[in-house]
Formats: structure tokens, sequence, C-alpha cells
């Protein structure tokens, strides 16, 4: 590990708080979470499962607000640490698609990807059922819809950093129409941004007696990291408990010229639902990553999840020591 | 709205707390909640869901008060503000029906409408299956039940305050012998509490992108109040998430004479779980309203519901400003 | 039994055929069934659980006519030996009805009383939902309709052939919005056909080790035949093998004053679906009786019964004997 | 209609019976059904759900020919008429594909549509799930085996004939993993048969009220015909009883350059199991197409079609006839 | 195989009818079946699921027939050829039994294995759920019925007809209290018939990639005969289609001192349902062996199977070829 | 109730809290609660359902504490004071077991039993589904494995502390491979921990009229006590919501010699979720029973149970309090 290489430019500012006195988890909660309420905006039920990234001298993000209808929309923030966010509280307007694509059902849990020159959002996108929308930015405040991905059913489409053997590539979770009671990891190639195809699975759920957490529907969270050691992915994993589902995450590397093929995963969760924000809520139970902040000089990383369908909680570790447990605890 | 009339008695004792500084909700929570808590009875399990009514110079009251057995049971109570209350901890016995109807077997969620001249319960009684029990009381003391309303299977049915084109009216909401996954609100008129019919329908989910807190089933909740812009119903909805029900609560009005017409029904819910005693309890995540006080002249209300399926909420507003947010966001 | 007297006009020219040799069952199908085959007319799809009645000098029926497109249609029909149909390719418009209930969704499973001077047409009508239609005529070419006589969901509404204690009296079946996957036959009255209440509890669904072919749920069939012995009943019943349900039918005597009371009920089927046209068809394995003929001299009748969803069967037997055989085998 | 033409090269020698007298369905069933035997091979448990198309002097064919461990394979074909067939009992090798992709699992429900110079063979392909396998042939015995087009999950995947506005079209119907109880036509592009995109909303599910047959799911059948009134679309539906899925087909016409354009609609459908071959086998109450034959100078069309997923039917009718009669019954 | 020897008394009188010409299947069809029609008693409704022995001189059986209350009740019956049967009209009194035990309350699918001097039957047995009842008889007149064997829930137990390692053997099929849709075969070992354990695995439903007809849930079918090979073992398997259960069998070795391990497994299917009276009747498409006799001498074996839960098939053929085909497809 | 007599040794240094001031429920809580906290371990992720038991000057228990990989494990544990726990982080290695039985799958649930000369640990064990694993042990470092005692799918196995009519005895819920929705008490009995027979019924669940929290299923809890009143049982009881499982314990009391027999039961639970720790955590609302340590001299009892599947609690009371409330407020 000593020869560890983590892709992405220095971000010296982003979020941080020290490891706790005596914990000695890879992973630790942000000491305020939730980072953000439920209620920044004025109308808003729930603000969680959404999406940051480095923006000029700061951070922007598309954040999941719904609002008290609990209809699911997209907005725009923008924060100068990481912590405090100015969210617009009006939607997302995209601009540029097909009418047809274009009128606005419902979006949720989007990721959002800076490629080469501009920024890629994707996110669950209602189109005659869930399917991955895509849209790109420059400024965060005018967005270009393209055509959706893929057909219905689909969630969780996120896009990797870089086109890899020359084409984009994305993480999907093909699924059904409701609750969603499976769910595997796929691969898919597009040259363009249009048409997507060779379409490869990368994961399935874990054996219950291997690790339970993840033994009934997995999901890529956010946009993987490139290292040395593979792309790093955070995954959530769920386990359907007689009293419902219970989101956690965990962790995976995957090869850096085939991501479909797994190198390590790791069997323990690095978040579980444990904390009352974490609990109680829309959804009891849910930990779900859509977002990371990284520090290739330092290794650090914040972790930006949605609690509880509810609100926004935050994380915080080293990117060497979240390798080392994923390949320590690897289930492959 | 300037001219906005509201029916009913005036009621300056009624319980009552300002608005919270900064907060610009239609209706708020009591700070002291829950005003009942769950085992104000010896061997109540939880006290919820329950009916209260002016009564004399102060208040009265029939309580859902399931007990250690979690055997659900009618309660008579008394109060001097609303806020304290003195139950009853002897089910309530009724008397006058036919045996094979006046047999108890089980009852909740009560309702109590004075008409004219006394005081008419109905509640989900239990007849080869739920269906809606009906009885009458002058001092809450002796009650006399009379035949039930409709075939099973049903739940919710709330009287309005006075007769309806000469008929007393009711409104329901059919459902199945489980926990139904379904249900509309429906409208029925009966020239002498014994015969029903003339059933209409009123008001159906709304499409979960419209409206998701209602989008799997509603029913009315307090008995509705007559305004100069139509009743003011105050309806339960709920939502299925991976995780379970969600009950919220909203309004609507309807037509004076034809209350099966739907005037306006708000997009947004009133309250939805989201204090510790309404989503955790027996019933995670409920907000269930079952009465309501008024005075005309201030304009105040004072809305009961159950929290949790546990304790018993109380929350407050002005009743302009709630059909003024009823209309503007009206999903009708 | 010797004592026993039957109601209804007589009724010599009713379809008859004598029992097989070798045959001792209580009821014998007739030899050349299907006696209505499934496209009769130009377009229908299946003609099924209908209902017929003397008729002037022959006989009249309401027949549920599946169009090809699969919708559930009325159609009028006569007929002079009950077994040669002349069916109307239109359907039945009923005039009337206030437009809210008036507008036609869908009708099935007809049912055909005559009380007092005219013929009562009840029906699974489409209103939000299935529930009991009611429509009356004189000569089968005007229908007027009236209002629902139940909130949803019900079926199987089938009316007393006169008032009982000075009210019409109704048979009907509460059930869901789907498959319904339970069903009781209740009993209720109404002092006009307009408004319905004081309702019974008639029969539940028998222990499976018992009588498990009305183990899931059961529901009322033809009109009941009035007799000294009780009113006679027949009535479906449902067993859920792994396959699906099967539809059987028994009979029942009810108590002439208080026809909640059930005094026999076949442990027994008396048909059960057994001949290919029975078994195969768009919904295998189906024997649903609507209407029976009955000739008070002879103490012949003759049921009608949907077979498979698809074609009508005829089948015959002597009252005395089917009386005798519900006393005998009675679960009661 | 006296201007309608039809596209495809003529086939004089195509299978063929002429209308039964007193017929006037617009399709009608081969007297000599089933075509092919469910033992045609000699350890096969069933063949249907199977693609013809005119080859060389004759016609060639890709078959569904489940063994006697029921697992699901596909064999090539060939017949002089149409009707007697010479099936391979060896499965087919699919070459070429990168063998994470061309790795065997199971495959069913083949179509064939020839496209400029070759064959291109679509099917049901186990891939972590049902997905659309693609391969080509030119002479029914070697064939080429390209990307899988879609993520799972997915069924009856269809080609059109020929490009369309330059880039290859493909019908499909997302599914789930098991007995998908949804199901919506979806149209996709591709420039290169690699890579697909453009995905647009076909077709529905009908109401149930409005055409019953086909208001569970709908999926794609042969291989759509190009005529000047739109692509003539045979399509399945499903309705769900209480005894189960019941597969019967109707006919839509999609517009020529933007098919996912739907022009008519049949309401009744054209076939459903009424047949005892129908009716009866491993899944009772399926008709089932896959191919169709047809002669454009004739305007005759022969239907091939599962029957109760065990052998193989045959209908006949005009296309003209076929074309008026999906305009008049149209439910678009 | 030429050394095979066979186990089993010489039984030159038992039922047979010489593969028909052109058949090349390890089993064959009796062509006069079904050999037991549903009516063979007055009141039955059905009669499967039945076992056969030798007896004395011909043959005894205990017979499965349900009445027509649908109860499921048990029978004893006679045989001079195993084809015409003479059935007891009563039921078998068991006796014997502590009387919480010996109280009837169904039984069902009874299997009869002759071991060193006594005839015992094992039956699925209401105690609570299913269970496994036991009795012996020496005459087919008196049988005494000892202790359940165990739990509930379980179905299918099958005797091996000698000790094994000096314990009695049982095979049993655990399930739940419905239509279990799931079921692996276990072994269990008994010093007394009274107290059991050592249970061992044997068996899971085949992936249905492999075999998919038994793919659901397994059973053991008649007693395993014992062979140079191994006990041959007739199991019953089970599919799920969109459209039901459907029910074939096929064949296994098991290793003659340690039964619990799999020697070979059919991979197709011995028979499934094809037959009119397989695939229509009370429960559609099963086949279900629960006894078979056979003579050492010739190898000639007739297994007795009930047919659509309805009347009782019988089919033959030569154990040697049945070996052989085992071993041959096995997918173990 | 006066000559009371309680087995077992003196327990003087048992857990104790005395009663709260105002508190007269027959259990109450330990004001530390939970006992044992989730994170005890340095990778649990909880620690619940444990049993723990006198052992030479304090306490031993065999504990479940699942890891992060959310695997249920088992693990021993000692401590002075039955309050502070010395957990061992290595799981418990089962020895002499058939390798068969022996290979560990999972396991969780213990209860441990001293009878005669050691101590029998039963836990809920995976053997192709769950079933009743048996150990003992006579240091708690070494345990030796013997055979199930039943055939899947059974859970919460529990021993009797000494023999019955000259046999070991045990009581368990048969169940089915799921979230099981179905339970009753079973007893069984073993001459040598290897065999076991004579199964009986003990308890169902109630009809929910009459108690509720235990009218899904239920299941034995702690090793019954043995008092001159009968063995008292806590058993647990399962109420179904609209939003999961809750999970509540009450009592029972049965026949000393014939302990499937019930003396009486309680209608009310002794303690259901209310607090925090019991409400929330990996599975909501649930309070599960697994041991109780009580000294005969004082009558006090302390009882361990499961909260939330996540933390372990602790409840005291007076065995001739629960006794009589048992007693007094039976439902048998």
């Amino acid at each position: 590990m000593t020869k560890l290489t983590i892709s992405g430019k220095a971000l010296p500012g982003m979020p941080w708080e020290d490891r706790p006195a005596g914990c000695n988890a890879p992973l630790w909660r942000y000491s305020a979470n939730p980072v953000i309420p439920r209620n920044l905006l004025p109308d808003s039920n729930s603000i969680f499962n959404s999406a940051v990234v480095p923006f000029r001298d700061g951070f922007a993000g598309v954040f999941r607000c719904d609002d008290t209808n609990r209809r699911m929309t997209l907005h725009a923030g923008f924060s100068k640490d990481g912590m405090h966010w100015d969210i617009n509280p009006n939607t997302i307007q995209f601009e540029g698609a097909d009418p047809e694509v274009g009128q606005w059902v419902y979006g949720y849990d989007p990721r959002v990807a800076f490629i080469e020159d501009r920024y890629w959002v994707t996110w669950c996108n209602g189109y005659h059922g869930p399917t991955i929308g895509i849209a790109w930015t420059q400024d965060f405040k005018t967005f270009y819809q393209v055509e959706n991905a893929f057909l219905p059913y689909n969630r969780n489409g996120v896009l990797f950093p870089r086109k890899i053997g020359g084409k984009f590539a994305m993480l999907s979770r093909p699924s059904d129409t409701g609750h969603t009671a499976f769910g595997d990891i796929f691969y898919s190639e597009s040259p363009d941004m249009e048409f997507w195809g060779h379409h490869r699975h990368v994961m399935a759920p874990a054996p219950f007696e291997v690790s339970a957490w993840q033994c009934m529907k997995i999901g890529a969270g956010p946009v993987p990291i490139e290292t040395s050691e593979g792309w790093l992915l955070f995954h959530h994993g769920v386990l359907h408990s007689c009293n419902g589902y219970v989101y956690s995450f965990g962790s995976a590397l995957l090869d850096l010229d085939q991501p479909w093929k797994v190198l390590a995963r790791s069997g323990p969760y690095l978040i579980s639902p444990q904390m009352p924000y974490e609990c109680m809520g829309d959804v009891p139970n849910v930990c779900f990553p859509c977002a990371a902040l990284h520090d290739p000089e330092t290794g650090r990383i914040a972790v930006y999840y949605g609690c509880a369908d509810t609100v926004t909680g935050l994380a915080f570790g080293y990117i060497p020591e979240i390798i080392e447990f994923t390949k320590r605890t690897s289930i492959v």
C-alpha cells in the first residue's frame, strides 16, 4: 500500500473532522450530523441522497429535495465549505431534450461526475417508470438534458469520472416498478452518451451467510474514485428484515480497465443505520451514499449519505485505510 | 376570504398555543405533546385516534384506549380545558342494540358529532369484520347503540354535523379485512340513521407524482366544519414506503350541498410524522386526526391526532389560513 | 317432508330432462350442455353467469355477454323453452338513474327477481369499484336503474322474491377490489329499494376439514325459493388449490322470517367442475349458478350456471330431494 | 384502403387454408392445428413460440424446443411448405460472442428478421436474468452472436425488417425476474446493432374496462409488416384471472417513421385461447404469436403462434382485412 | 448393468402392458388410464395419490378418496389384478393411538411399506398442521396408529422397506402450512418407529437452467426399491408457471447404506402432465406417484400415480432401463 | 399462593434492582438498560437474544453476537454480577458432531439449560434451513455438539431443566424458510438427546380480539422455571401491524407432568416495545426474552431480553407476583 496513488485534484478545503478518540472504524460520522436538515428549503419535506462536487473555489451539488407534497425534485446548490449549503428553492429546469424525454415526471437520487470539461448529472428519471436520466452543466445554472441511458426500469446510474477504453462508462441497477426486492450492479458503455451497450454484470447481492447486510439488493453509490488499487466504489446493500428494508453501505475495488471485474469487496459494512437520524424518519434504517469528496494528497474522503430518506449525513475516512479494509475483509 | 364565515358555537376556552416564532406552517404542534400519554389509564397500552367535543362547560370525548392485551376498546372522558383528561377506566357499555349487533367484538377510531340534540358516536365496529358502528349519547354516560351503518368492510365513518338535504350524511372509507392497501372516501345519506343509500364517490388517492403522501389510501378525519367556503375536511393519507405505511394529513373543501364534490384539496400535507412521538411507537410514522375543536370567533382550531398509534397529539391553527392554504395548493 | 310446499307459479313448460340411469345425485347435468355457447352473439367472447325468469308465455333473461374486447356487458334475451335463446346483440341501456350512478363502467353476474309487479335486476356494477347495481323492468325492453344498494366493494347481490317483514331483502357478499380471497354472505333490508340497513351475517366459508369446496369464500347464487322448509338457496363456494380457484355449488335452507339464520347447509357440493366445458375455458374449474326455474307442482328445478366463465350450463333436480339432501348432509 | 400497399417479396408458396364457411373473423385457425406437435424431436417436451421466415425456395426458422429436462433451447429448422418441418435435434451453437456474453444459460421465444443481407435472430437470453440476445446468420447453419441489446430484465425483443431513420430499430418489453405482472412495449434504436438508445414508449396495457384481454401486460409478436397504412404489428396481451394469466393477441398499426406512435390498436383480440390445444398444456390458456409469413400480392398472412406453451398453431387471414379491423375497432 | 439385482419377491401377476410400438420412453402409460376413476365410491369426488402393495394372492392398498365435501380421507382396498379395485366405502378407523394424536382431522397421500412382518402406512396427517402419521396393519382391516413421526409441517413421508444400519428409515419433505413454495427431501432414522433423529439432507430442487420441472420443490414418491445399483426412488418435482404448479416425476438412485447420498438423478422427467386426465381435473397438470409394484425376475415395474388430483393412472417400465436412464441423464 | 414453592438453587448474587416508585407492573426494566451494548465486542454489530446461567461463583452465557457482516454467531461469556460481561471475541467452536451436521452455517437465539451434570445449549442452527442445534458443555470453554433435534424448519428450541417422565423435553416452534407468519409452540420428548418424538401441541397464537400482541405467532423464551403452580414459561408473541412485526412477551403456566397442557396464560403482555432502545435498532419494536435468572428464596427473577435485535435488556420481578398475574389475567 505504500505506493498507493489516488486520482483527483487536490482539495485541501474539503469538509473534515478528525477520527474521534477510541474509534478505529475506517469511516466515522460527522459529529454535527445531519449536515443538511430536512427543512433547509421553506417547503422541503426532506433533503437527502444528493450529489456534491468541487466547483470553482468551493462546491456545488444537485440535491434531492422532496417537497411537502412529497414530490421528488432536483435542485442545484452551492457551498464554500461543503457543510453549509445554499440550495436554490426552485427546481432545476433541464433544457434541450426531445420533449417526449424532457417532460418532467419525477427525478431522484442524483449523482454528478466531472468528465473532461463538464459536469454530468445522472438520476433516476421518471419516463413510464424509473430509468436513468442524463444531463450536463458547466455552471450548475443551465442544465442540458440528453437521452435517457436505458430502458426502464433502472435506478442508481453512476458514471465513471473518465472514459474507459475510449468510452463513457456507467454502473446501474436494473429494477422493477416498485420496491424492488432484487438488484445487481451492471456496467454499460457508450461512445457518445447517447447509445449504450456492452453490458456486463458486476456484482450480485452476497449470500446472507456471508454478508447479510448486502444480501437482498445492492447499488452503486458515489462516482468511483480511481486509485492504483482499482476503482474505489462505495455501494449500498439492503437486508430485508421482518420490519422492512435496512440500507447500509460498504466498499469494493473494481479493475481499472475492466471495471466489471471485482477485485475486492468488503464483507462488513462501513456504515449501518445506528444513529437516531438514521433510524427515524420517512424511511427508517437507511444510510444511502450518493457522493464523496476526496483529497488525493492526504487521502481524506468525505462521504455524503442520505439518512432515513430524510436528511443528509456526512462521514469521514482515509482512502488508504478504506482500501486496506476492503481487501482485508474481502468476500470475493 | 374577507367574508369567510365559520359555523359553530363560540369556544373561547378551547385549547390553544400561539404559533411559534419562525414558523409559517398553517398548522403547528403543541409544545407539550403528546397531550395524552399512552399510560393515562392503569392498564392502557396506548390512547390515540380519539374524539373530543365541547360538552357543557368543558369537553367530553370518546377515547380509543387499547389495553395491555392490545384489545381495542372505547372509553368516555371529560376535561375542563381539553388538555387534561379524566378518562373512565371502564369501557363504554352500549345499550339498546339488537343483541346480534350489540355484542361487543372490538371498536376503534371513534368520532363524535353533535347533531341537533345529541352526540352521535361513530367508530370502526367489529361485526364479522370491521364496519361502522353508531351510537348516541346526551351525557357521555349512557350510550344507545343503533344499527351498523354499512356492510363490512369499512372504516373511518365520519358524520356531518347537520343534516344535508334533509338527511343525515356520512363519509366512510370502504376497505378489506386486513391492512387495506387501497381506500377512497365515499359519501352516504340516511333519512333515519338506520337505512343508508345514495352513495357517492368523493375522493380517491392522489397520483404519487402529484401528492405522494396521499397516494395509497385516504380517509376522513374529524367531523367536517361548515364554512362559507365549503365543508372543511381534514383527511389522512397514506404512502407505502419499503418500510411500511406512513400516515400524514392534509385538508380539503367540500361543496356545502353536495359534499361529494371536492372544491379544493391540499397537495402538501399539514402534518407528517417528524417528531419522535410520531415516528416511534406501536406503529411508527402515523399522524391520524380524529377530532378538532374550533372557535368561530377567532378562527382558531385545535386538531387532536393519534401519534404512532400510541399517544395523542394536538396541533393548532387558524381556519382562515388553512382554507387559504387548501385553495392555494389545491390539486383538484 | 310429506307436507313440503313450494312457492311460485306453475311452470309446466320449464326446461327438463329426466335423471340419467344409474345416477343418484340430487342434481344432474343437461346432456346437451352447454345450453348456451360462447359465441351465440356475433362478437361475444362468452355468455355465462346469467339470469332467466318466466316471462309471459315463455322466458326472458338478463345475460352476461362479454365481447371480444372482454368487456363485461348485460344483454336482454328471450326464449320459448328456456333452452334456445334469442339474445339482443345490443347491450341494455339503463334509464332514469342519476347520471353519476347511471354512467356505465361495467356490469356482470346479473340476477333477476320478480317482486310484486316487476322484475328487479341486480348485478355487479362498476362504480369506483364493484358494487350492487339495481334496476327494474316490466318488459325486458326498458330498464329503469335506481341507486346502487351498497358502497363498494360488493358482489353477488341477490334479492329475495318477496318482502320479508315488510321490507325488501337482499343477500350480498362484501369483497375487495381484486380476486377477493375471502367472502361471507350477508343479509340487508330496505324499505324502498333506495336505502339499505339492518345488515346481518348469514354464512361464512366452512372450515376446510369440514367442507373444503366452500372453504375460501362463498356467495349466493339464484334468487332463493320459498318452501315450507325455509328459503332454498344455492350458493357457490370456492377452494383455493395451488393452481387457482375452484368454484362449485351446494345448497342451504334459510329461516323464512329471519333469513340470516341458516337452518341447514349441504356439506357436499351439488355440482363441481368435472366436465370439459367446466374445466376448460377462460377461467377453468368454475361452476357458478345465477338463476333457477322451478315448477312447484312437480318440484322440478332447472339451474342455470356459468361454466368456466365461458358458457352456460343447465342442471336438473327435484326440490324435495335437494331439501332432503341439504338437511341430511348439513354441516350447520 | 384501395391503395393499400404491402412490403415484402412475393410468397405464393406460403402456407394457406381458406376461411371456413360461416366464419367472418379476420383471422382463422388452421384446421389441422397444431401444425407442430410437442414431440417432433425425440426428446422435446414442447415446441412453440418460434420464428419462421422465407428462406431460399422454402422456409427456415429458429425454434424454441424445450427438452424433457424442460430446459429452454433454440434449434434451427427447415421446411418446403411451412407446414412440415425438419428441425435439427441439436441446439444452435452461437459463435463469435465475447465469452462472457456467449456462455449459454437459456434462450427462448426467438424472432427472426431479414434486414438487408442477413437474418437477425433476437431472443430472450439468459445473462444474469432475461435480456435480449442478438445473432445473425445467412444460412441457418452458422449463427454469429453479438452483444446483448439491453440490460436485464427484458423479453420479447422484436426487430423491424429495415432501418428506420438510418438506424436499426427494436421493440421490447422491459420486465422483472419472474412472472412479470406488468409490461409495456418500448422502442429503441441502434446505429450498429451494438449500442442502443433513443428509447421511446410505444404502448401500455389497456384499461380493463376498455380491452380486458390486454390489461395486465402486452408484448410485440412477429416482426412488423410494412404497409402504406403503417407498420402492422401483432401483439399479445395478458389478462390475469383468478386462475392465472390468459394470453391472447390482437393487432396495431404504428407510424412508419416514428413507430413509437400508435395509429390504431384493436380493442378485440384476434385469437384467444379457445381450442383444447390452446387451453390445455404446460401453461394453459396461451396464444402467443412470434412469426408471420405474408404474400404482398394476395395480402395473405399466416401467423405462427405458441399454444399453451406446448405446441405451435397456425392462423390465416388477409392483411387488408386485418388493417381494416384494427382501424375500425381501434381503442387509441 | 448385466449383474443388476433387484430385491423383492416375485410378482408375476402384477399389472402389465407392453411398450407401445414407436415408444422409446423408459416409462409408458397404461392405455386404459385412468385405472381408477374419480367416482368409484358412491360419494367420492376423487381417488388418487394412493398406495398399493402385494397382499396375499393379490393386492391391497390404502387409498386417498376425497368425498364430495372434499374432505381428505383414507380407505382400504383390495384387488386381484391391481387394475380392478374393491375399495371399502368406509374410511379406515385407526386404533391404539394416544387420543390426542389419534383424533382424526384429515389424512392424505398415503404410502405403504412392508417391513419384516407388517405393512406400515405413512400419510400426511392433520395434527395442528400437516405432519407424518404412521400406522401398521397385517390384514388391511385393522390398523394400529403410533405416534406421528415429526413435528408439523411435513408431507410425503416415505419409509424404506427395510431397516438401514439397524434403524427404520424415512424420507420426508418439510413444508409449511399452505401451498408450500419450497421443498427438499430429507432422511431420518428411528430405532423404534417412535423417536426419530439423525436427520440428513438428501436432495434440493434443481436449478431451473438444469432441470426446470423439479426446480421449485421435490418429494419422494413410492417406497424405494432396493437394487444393486442403489435405492431406486421415484420423486415428483414441481415447476411454478405463471398459471400454477406443474407436477412431473423422475427418478434417482440413493446409496444403499447412506441413502442421503444421491448417486444419480434424472435430469428429464419420466412422466409429465400431457394427457387430458392429467391436465384437466381438480388440480390441473399433476402427475404424482405414490406406489409401485415390481417383479424382480422380469424387472417390470408398474407405477401408480395421481392424475390432476382427481383419478389414478398407471405407467409401466423396466427397472434396468430406468436405472440406465437415471444414470445416463444424471444431473448429480 | 402462600405455599408456592420454586425450584432452583439459591442465587443471592443475581442482578437486581427494586421496583421503581409508582410502578405496579409485574415486571420492570433495569434503569441502566441496555445492560449489554451492541458494540461490546470490537466488531460486533449487535448482541441480543442471548442465554445466561449461574456458573460457579458467578454467571456464564452463550451470546448471539452478530458481526458487522451481519453474520449470526455464538460466543461464550462470563460475568461476576450478571451485569458486566466479558464475552469471548472468538466464536464458539463446537466439537464432536458428525461433520455433515457440525459444519457451521449460522446459529442464533441460544438458550442454555443445566440438566443433571452439564449445560445444554440449544439454538437455531443452519442446516439446509433453520433447525434446532444441540450441544453441551461443562466449562463454557469446550462445547460438544450432538445431532440436530428436528428436521428443518424450526426455531426457538427450549429445553426443560430436568427430565419429565424419564425423558428430555423440549419446546420448539416449527416455522418456514423466511419471516414466518405463523407459529405455535410444540412439545417433544427424547430418551437420549438423539431421537425425538411424542410431539404435542402446546399453544397457538391467541385470537386478536382476545390478546392481539400474541395473535400472529408465539415462541418459548427462557428455560421454564419449575414451581408448585406449574412450569413458569415466558413466551414472546408477535402482532403484525401495517408497519411490520411487533414482539412482546408474556407468561404461561404449564402442567408439571404434561407440559403440553396450559394451565394459565397471560392475556396482557409483561413487556412490549416502548423504550427507544426497544423501538429503534436493526429490527424496531422487538422485546425477545431468551434467559432468566431467579432466586427461589426471594422469588426474584431477572429476565434477559433482546431489544430491537440490537442490544440486550434486563427486567426484574417477583415470581409469585408473576404467577398471580398469569392466573388472574389468563385467557385459557
